[in-house]
């Protein structure tokens, strides 16, 4: 047994947000039983992944090892958490475990991938235990921005291991439970051997706040408002939804929520019986027939998703409602960064319509579901951990976060993606660094980050792309004219002429002088074209675009 | 006289931040004498202008009316207000007037396009005036985030304009003249009829601090960091830039300056006589014989630009130096919506050389150069306008600003870019709609913003390109097998075999059934082939790429 050792390795979501996967491993080196926690997705954009319809981590190095896996546990059901499950899975086919919520989300994405939705388990939390080879696992709750979230108790033999999960210090979160310090004391008391711990609120210097005190203002905001109200938030925050709802409801307002991913989370949240309290809510068709200022519509797209009802609802008319002077606009929400663009475009169109806009620059309308320093200076007091491994942050939150956990005495190490460390002894060791990355969901295919297919798509956009076609007969001799198409680019050149015109006269001149060996060779002759017209559009625009040279031989059948 | 209308249009910068553009006219009706008030780009972005490299205000309408054009007033020389100048100049051959520092920025923007450098003429500030037409045109200091900002202001028949231009409420402001309510209050006095005002940042609720504040706090941080010291901000604010060097040498390190943008306004301001006490500093190669503790660069790059400074070192070397554990990198900035991602990315990439970094979360080491609500109402008040017609600013912004000057008992109208407002009467009153827009500058080349070009690439980015080429006889006859390249899409589809091959087989099919009529017939034959692919990459992909066709006609020579 003394060969035996307790392993961490994250595959994501260490030194990034987004997509959390993170393996534990206990047993002799190389031979470790295995576990998973968490497999999310993280959201592609236009800078780097242009077209991509989701990122996931990239499992290689785990499915090689899946004979070895024990389980695979979800902490809860924010995308970044579990909607890789469905892709990933059977790559992986190991059980996997949550509580009833989040387990009803998972099924989902089983389901949606053609999988057995029996392999999701229902887990309770503690003192229920699953064991998983070596591992003894207990579900704890933790107050997050959507129901259920857990942390993990994980005993091994080598030790207590603490996962957060997500979570914020919440006493009074509306949904949920709330932050129970006498029952992390009690986790913590019989002894923690390593605090795994979310980083992604470290910078913020002030205790985060509780649902419960938006109340007062959001009501007043509705209270305040002449015409229709009209609030978005993430989808999955329900404990929010009922806060805004209530706030409609006291103000005289029929509730109305529009937007599929919200209705499904409000509705699987009430079949786990999870949302007893829910105001009743009216359809969009009845909603068309109350005036607007009884009126109060829930809707997605906080983060300005362009086919989410906010944005509809910017470009006009979202299911029979259309937005007018006089009402009121709440993104009751924070901006993911990168999502900037999306969400003032739609701030401004509502804008132009002449609905007022409000957004939580007041800090008013919005609590963070992560903690802030304060708070996670708290779960370190409470956990009393030797070693504290900081997870689910950019590197900067991550690095933050564990200097402010060796200022307190306790042993930290910065542990990314695909670093695996040793954590049997008192101090982590690195004793690894295994293959990570990213993987696409690109259409129905998995691209590789690596494969050159999203960098192609990032040259086009960059600099549009050239098409010379060419037919040379069986001696090298040209048939016909060179052909040149292009897209993404000027119209016209410097000079003023067709760009494509200009392109296929430098084509022929260029014919007009090669020599017979080029063009009888297809890599030059290809090769050649191909700086002709590199050269021409550097003249006649200044710029670099992609080329694609085809030049057919045309072999006299 | 008594038909004479003084108007107002924004060609650019009302109802978003950028491309200010502001014409004031003053005439009979359809023969105003006209100035235009700035001359800026915006820049663009991968999710909307891919490729491009600036994006400018559309000028046609001013273009067809140049011969009316008396003048044009630049305010301040941040590129949003004099950057389009080389480029557009020629189409509207007016007159510049400008402070001495603008004027050195817009003589250099004049001679990269090949201009007279002269057509810019320097002015100082009230009372010396500019008669232009109808208009006679003084500038007044304002504080702000450079050197020589400036307000103008605009007496006419009609009564007395007051454009503020871009401005901040700084008694302290360490370079530049500071924010004098004394000056104002007499441009007040005299009787302003019209304040046309900066909206950036009407929505902060709190007045806005000093330059002069941020001085102590940065001294600290710098105190407190045991290496090298690395502070970027905007490149043009000398200020910050002096308050940072001092920073420096207060705690004993020589100071470096680094990237060309940054070294060019510093010393351009000191042309101007502008900054008399910047610190002395050294240069990189001297700055490599220095300890690191006893260094502090001041470098480009706080937008995340790909190719500044910044961006450099968070890659490796920058001008043979590279940042390491121990050493600090400050953004003494804040992150222009939409430049978050490039940010994120560069201050994770420190992080992870082992750089603490710091930026403005705890607002100790930014202060904006924009008026927030406070300040513009001590601006409103110091005016004393009977109308306040907001600009610089969302859609968003100018709304909540017109509201504001309601609610203080001014006339305001939100006047978005294109919208002409009479001004005479004591009302402004919408009289037209001009045409406005932007256009790309694109390489070397103009594009504009609906020719489709920038459409095109979004597309390819988004869905891939597929190239399919055949050849027929003149009888239509394929000669040889069709041929399909992709770019920017997955190899393989749903069935695992090479995408192009399945495309090629695909289109071979097609072509084995195709009859006489189609094969005879380039329209028809293109777009069924076009059909054949689009279907195929949507069943092998589920995607929708863009598709050229190009079907050569080889006729017997």
């Amino acid at each position: 047994m003394s060969s035996d050792r307790l392993i961490y390795v994250p595959l994501g979501g260490a030194g990034e947000v987004g997509m959390n996967a993170y393996v534990f491993g206990y047993g002799p080196k190389g031979r470790e039983r295995l576990i998973l926690v968490d497999l999310g997705v993280t959201f592609p954009d236009m800078d780097s992944t242009p077209g991509v319809d989701l990122i996931l981590p990239d499992m290689a190095w785990l499915a090689e090892r899946a004979d070895r896996l024990e389980a695979i546990f979800i902490t809860h059901a924010h995308e970044d958490h579990v909607g890789a499950l469905g892709h990933l899975w059977p790559q992986l086919k190991a059980p996997v475990y949550a509580r009833d919520f989040t387990a009803r989300i998972a099924r989902n994405k089983m389901a949606e991938q053609g999988l057995d939705e029996a392999q999701v388990n229902v887990v309770k939390t503690l003192p229920e235990t699953v064991a998983a080879g070596p591992f003894k696992v207990q579900f704890f709750p933790v107050s997050h921005s959507l129901p259920e979230a857990s942390g993990l108790v994980i005993d091994t033999p080598a030790g207590r291991v603490v996962h957060t999960g997500d979570f914020k210090v919440d006493k009074t979160p509306g949904v949920g439970e709330p932050f129970d310090p006498e029952m992390l004391g009690a986790i913590g008391a019989e002894g923690v051997k390593v605090l795994v711990c979310d980083s992604t609120n470290v910078h913020q210097p002030d205790p985060g706040r509780s649902e419960l005190s938006l109340a007062p203002a959001l009501s007043e905001l509705v209270a305040n408002t002449r015409g229709m109200v009209v609030a978005t938030t993430f989808a999955s925050n329900v404990a929010r939804l009922r806060t805004l709802a209530n706030a409609g409801v006291e103000n005289g307002r029929s509730v109305c929520v529009m937007g599929r991913a919200m209705l499904k989370m409000i509705d699987t949240a009430q079949q786990a019986g999870l949302l007893t309290d829910f105001p009743s809510t009216i359809s969009p068709e009845e909603a068309k027939a109350i005036p607007r200022e009884n009126l109060m519509l829930l809707v997605t797209g906080s983060q300005g998703e362009r086919r989410a009802a906010s944005a509809q609802l910017s470009r006009g008319t979202y299911m029979g409602m259309t937005m007018k002077e006089g009402d009121l606009f709440l993104f009751s929400s924070m901006t993911i960064p990168g999502n900037e663009r999306g969400v003032i475009h739609i701030a401004n169109a509502l804008s132009e319509m002449g609905v007022d806009v409000v957004d939580n620059a007041s800090r008013q309308y919005h609590v963070s579901g992560h903690p802030n320093r304060p708070d996670l200076e708290e779960m370190h007091r409470l956990m009393g951990a030797g070693v504290m491994i900081p997870m689910h942050g950019d590197h900067r939150m991550l690095r933050e976060h564990a200097r402010i956990a060796i200022a307190a005495g306790m042993r930290s190490a910065v542990v990314t993606n695909g670093t695996m460390i040793d954590l049997t002894g008192d101090a982590p060791q690195v004793v690894d660094e295994v293959p990570t990355g990213r993987v696409y969901l690109d259409g129905s295919q998995m691209v590789g980050a690596r494969d050159g297919v999203i960098r192609d798509r990032i040259r086009m956009a960059l600099g549009g792309h050239v098409l010379l076609t060419l037919i040379v007969d069986e001696d090298g001799v040209p048939l016909g004219e060179p052909w040149a198409e292009v897209m993404g680019l000027a119209e016209r050149g410097r000079g003023g002429r067709n760009l494509a015109e200009v392109l296929e006269d430098a084509a022929a001149d260029f014919l007009d002088r090669a020599d017979r060996k080029t063009m009888n060779d297809d890599d030059k002759l290809n090769d050649a074209l191909r700086r002709v017209v590199r050269q021409t559009c550097m003249e006649e625009l200044g710029k670099r675009p992609e080329i694609t040279v085809v030049v057919s031989r045309l072999v006299d059948g």
